[in-house]
Parts: C-alpha cells; sequence; structure tokens
C-alpha cells in the first residue's frame, strides 16, 4: 500500500538540507561535497523507504558516509527527518535507482545496500527490471570501489533463487549466504520496516553479500 | 530407517558383476576397464540408495559411463540388479564416498551427483562430514576433469544453505541455483526415491550445479 500523503511531505523536502536537490552535481567528488576524507567509507542504500535500516546503521557506524536512494517522496521523508533530528551523516536522494551512473562515478561507491526490492514476481520479461539483474548487476561492478560489496536482502524466495544465480552468473563472490536469516548465526541485523512485518508473519528472509568480480 | 535385510542381498552381491569386488585397481584406467572410448564421460553417484536416479540416469544417456559409490550392502543391490537385468553402463561400489581417491586418479572424473546427503544437522563439530564441506570440495576438485561439475539436490534448508557458502567460498562456478526444483523451470529432473517421497510431503528440494574452479 501507497503510504499517505502526509501534509508535511513537501515542507520537509523543501527544507530538509539532506534531501539533495540536485545530488548529480556531487558525481565523481560525493566525499568533497560530504566534507569527508578522502578515504571515507561511502555506503548507498537503493530504495530506502521510511530509512528504518538506514539510520540505524548510521547510528551504529559513525565513520560511515550514507547515502540513501528512494523514488517515494512520501516515505523518504520519515528517514530524512529523522537523520536531520539526530544529526546523521546521511544524505537522501529522491530518485530512480535505475539512474545510478548520473549520481556516482565509476569505483566511487564502497558499497551498495539492496533491502526488500520489488521481485517483479512471476513475469519473465520483467525480469530485467529487477535490481538483481545482470544488467544492473554491470552497472554496480562499475560504480563499486575494488573489493566494494552488495548486501542483499529480501522475503521473496523466486528473487533471491534468481539473484544467486545472477550473482553467480556474473562472478560475484558471495558470502554470507542465508535462506533464513532471522534463524542464522547473523547477529549484525538491523530490520527494516517491512522486514519487521514480513518476518512476524512466518515469512523467511533471505540474504547474501556479494563482491564485485576481480576481474 | 534402515532397509531391512533381504535374503539375496549377499547373493546378488556376489554373484552381480556389476558390483566390484575390488574398485581400487581400477584407480586411473576406468575407462579402460568399462572398456569405455578413451574421451567418454565418467559421472559418478556418491550415495546412490537403491539406485532409482542412476539408472533412470543411464537409461537416458547411454553414452555416458555411471560408476555408483554406496556404503549400505542392502540398498545398492536394488540398484544393480536392475541394471543387470536392463543391461545398463553403470558400475557399482561397495564403499564410503570418503575414500574416493582410492578409487579414482585426478582429473578422471566428469561429473559428481550428490542426491540427499546425510545434513549433519545442527551440529557444528559435525559440519565437516557433510559431502559439500570445504574438504570435500578440495577432493572432488582433484578428481574432477577440467570443466567437471557437481549436480546436487538436498530438502535440507540448512544443508542447501551451508553448501551454497561452501560452493561459493571455494570458488566453484554455481549455476541452475532452484529453490523450489519441483516449481521451477528445470525439467530435466529425475527423481530419487527419497525426493519422491518427501517432496509428497510438501517440502521443497534443492539443486545446484557447481563447475570446479578454473585456477
Amino acid at each position: 500500500m501507497r503510504a499517505r500523503t502526509k501534509p508535511w511531505t513537501h515542507n520537509e523536502i523543501a527544507t530538509n538540507p539532506l534531501i539533495l536537490e540536485n545530488p548529480e552535481a556531487n558525481k565523481g567528488g560525493w566525499r568533497t561535497a560530504l566534507g569527508a576524507p578522502a578515504q571515507a567509507p561511502l555506503h548507498v542504500e537503493l530504495g530506502c523507504g521510511k530509512g528504518r535500516f538506514i539510520t540505524q546503521m548510521a547510528l551504529r557506524n559513525p565513520d560511515v558516509y550514507y547515502i540513501a536512494v528512494e523514488r517515494e517522496p512520501h516515505v523518504i521523508v520519515s528517514g530524512a527527518r529523522f537523520a536531520r533530528e539526530n544529526n546523521l551523516p546521511i544524505t537522501f536522494v529522491l530518485g530512480d535507482v535505475s539512474n545510478l551512473s548520473d549520481l556516482f562515478a565509476p569505483g566511487e561507491i564502497d558499497r551498495l545496500y539492496i533491502n526488500f526490492c520489488d521481485p517483479w514476481p512471476n513475469k519473465k520479461k520483467w525480469a530485467k527490471r529487477r535490481l538483481t539483474h545482470s544488467r544492473f548487476l554491470a552497472q554496480y561492478q562499475t560504480l563499486l570501489a575494488e573489493k566494494g560489496s552488495i548486501h542483499f536482502k529480501t522475503d521473496n524466495r523466486q528473487l533471491f533463487e534468481f539473484s544467486l544465480n545472477e550473482f553467480a552468473a556474473n562472478d560475484w563472490k558471495m558470502s554470507n549466504i542465508s535462506l533464513d536469516l532471522h534463524n542464522s548465526d547473523y547477529t549484525d541485523n538491523i530490520m527494516t520496516e517491512y522486514e519487521e512485518k514480513f518476518s512476524s508473519r512466518g515469512f523467511s528472509i533471505f540474504r547474501l553479500e556479494a563482491e564485485k568480480p576481480k576481474f
């Protein structure tokens, strides 16, 4: 269900300095624009929703600079307000993740988070819209730094199966693959809003990490 | 449950020429021993049970030479008798799969089938007994020819998760990964006896193929 329009959405977008108006201007110079050290880790979440995941990550990892991309104004403002009120180093980009190469230069990103993206289920002709499709992986591979990686979570078994095959076919080095995250040894998990809702209904959560190919 | 002792077990083992008494003698010379062409594909199943899988594979693929390894006399005889009666090119080895390097020379095997092996569940100290543990993968890597591969099936989610991580960590090239084989596009499946029983109870079947690392 689409979040209802909140009266403060437009105001928050207009006045919150963490929501960038012209993020493309930072392409190739994100660290400088954010006042970050040259070697600071830059982590990007594709589709941050209401931002619980990325704000909690930022609270836990004060040395990391986070960028949250989200196309839905009504949800991006929740995380952006929380980040503003808590002075977190997160930058919010209102936009579509299919244009990542307009936002980032090759090698500029250290890690990508993809959490519960649209599975485009059961429709082969839509497979290429999945954010783990080979055509996206090729783009991420360019934008990620050496040893850069993707951390991916979903509750959709078919999407996870598809993703395992896409990562494998494109020679990404997978690790920490989990077919039931909440009953695994992985203790560092931060749940997204969506994850909490669906896992509480008994759905398994799938997760993996994948490092970009070396060559 | 262990299969009951059948009165004909010992007789079948003693008289069926497809069950080898001294299989180690063929190490490095399997194709010659089997009267196979030098380039004939040699496929080995680890733990063939009653042999339905491998006998059906042999019926479908007359050019392949199959070797079935099974430690349980009471079950190996079922497949061996069927193969004898139907004149199938399968050789049966009564023995433990942990001694594969006593049976095969480096590069001698083209493909390994591992179907529903013991998952050694929930016991970390037993992980190294799982047939997809790194120590076994290292052995398979030696015994498989270039481009040799493993075809692996299980109904045990934890074992499959473990195996995905082991194959990935050791740089095997995975493909055709399925998290629900019987509801997938894969149409070539031959069910083992065990698989039929457990999938009929609603359990998902997991499957993958993995090619040995190139270097």
